[in-house]
């Protein structure tokens, strides 16, 4: 396992963590301050400043990225909303090629209309199957142009607006399906937030490997947690063995960043985003 | 699969969903108003009231249990806390038996002291072999007297506080390890709230079969979900399938009663108990 007490060069930021502090050149320009070397943007972040500017800017800083978020949100209530989903994945796909990502993440969608608190239909297998279907066609079009894909499995409080693959298993059973030849197209980002609490998470990191592990967040689980979304914790604060985790996931093959995705409503989005920054820093010295 | 649209004769009532409205003898006539034939109560509520005159208002309203909330919270930091854990579930046993409970149910407990904000451990399978060691001396005093016991796997969402058995298939898992010839003695507390999501759902409910499905709750999952604990929404109210799940359950060979577990800082516990009670009836017929 890598020693991460030295330095912070296996540190990569999910520019999520300082949105609502600052626009993403912004947060460009403060993380090549810190010597932070890697980032993971958000769509939204990278249409409000334009992508050229923002591929521009990451040259110039030689920041590379750990992820491009997101595509996904694929079932629909029909054929033109799962057409219109298919679209934006492809655009998606367009957008993280252009900034160099290692990989697209997928939060994959649940029953359309949940998010709105107006579920258009009630059946999670269907959901499910149109999600199969989503990432079957954007793996066709992401092998072409070389760029893998990245299935998140989200917390199960979240299977009914965000995302309706809940376990690292599911994710797998899906990435064996459509390329069972384990081509590294298609993989998982595991976030510890969302699998902490799995009784067969060991067992199946081990499972994923090195060709399957495409992504590695971190932040903390909170108790208690006050809000689904927006109330998680900075890496130390909480109570998921993150080390432990880091542990399992390097033993599997993973070499490379350890990315701080943290939304919060209730702490860390109303800091100062330098202090936000150097707490990530600090945090993962001593935390992950 | 059962008629539930004609009547309410399967349905049963857990106290908790009336418990800011009403003290237990309150709650139990007012059940007996309306021919409400079974309850389910919490220990707590039993208390504040008395045992023996609990024991004597049911048989004379002659209103059976669904169950007895609840046994469980096995782990501790230390012997002390693990003994009296021990203690404290061979009285919830005892309570159970003199209210003549089908069963006590099980909220297992996860990391001790994050209830409070403040884990005096991170490592949750350390918890879970704690969990399990506590069920097995729990069964053991269960069997002597004759009191199954039904494990409910709660939403990973409660994971780090309530109970770290978070999946059917985990806690079926422990009952093959504890009970390999299915004796009745073990068993799970099925909850369509806890358990909606999961993707093994209709397979684990299958393997459980008629032997091990000792409870069967419904409620509904809202979307938004505003709290982690106390928003669950009336049946028919949020997204779950919850006929679907109860022709699961009966196909698996469950015949017994279902169960209205609704805790509801927000909405149901501001309003009239009476009109709570109405509506668990009029949703029984139309929704599960």
């Amino acid at each position: 396992m890598r020693d991460f007490t030295k330095d912070h060069q296996w540190l990569s930021i999910n520019t999520a963590t300082v949105k609502k502090q600052w626009s993403l050149d912004k947060i460009i320009d403060e993380c090549a301050k810190r010597n932070i070397r890697v980032i993971s943007p958000w769509r939204d972040q990278v249409a409000a400043v334009g992508i050229d500017k923002i591929a521009k800017q990451l040259k110039s800083h030689s920041i590379q990225l750990s992820g491009y978020c997101r595509g996904g949100f694929y079932p629909a209530s029909d054929s033109k909303g799962i057409q219109a989903a298919h679209d934006d994945n492809r655009l998606a796909i367009d957008e993280a090629k252009k900034l160099n990502a290692p990989c697209l993440v997928l939060v994959v969608g649940s029953l359309p209309g949940a998010l709105q608190g107006r579920a258009q239909y009630k059946d999670v297998e269907l959901a499910r199957s149109q999600v199969f279907d989503g990432i079957a066609k954007a793996l066709e079009y992401a092998v072409q142009v070389g760029m893998p894909l990245a299935i998140e499995p989200l917390h199960p409080m979240q299977a009914a607006e965000r995302a309706c693959i809940n376990t690292t298993e599911h994710a797998l059973d899906i990435c064996d399906a459509l390329d069972p030849q384990r081509t590294g197209h298609l993989g998982i980002a595991l976030d510890v937030y969302h699998t902490w609490w799995d009784p067969k998470l060991k067992q199946q990191i081990q499972r994923a490997g090195k060709d399957r592990l495409l992504a590695f967040h971190v932040c903390d689980w909170l108790t208690p947690t006050r809000d689904l979304l927006n109330d998680r914790g900075m890496m130390g604060d909480g109570i998921i063995e993150i080390q432990k985790i880091r542990g399992w996931v390097e033993a599997a093959g993973y070499d490379q960043f350890s990315e701080v995705e943290i939304f919060s409503d209730l702490n860390w989005w109303n800091k100062p985003g330098e202090e936000v920054l150097d707490t990530c820093i600090a945090r993962h010295l001593s935390s992950v």
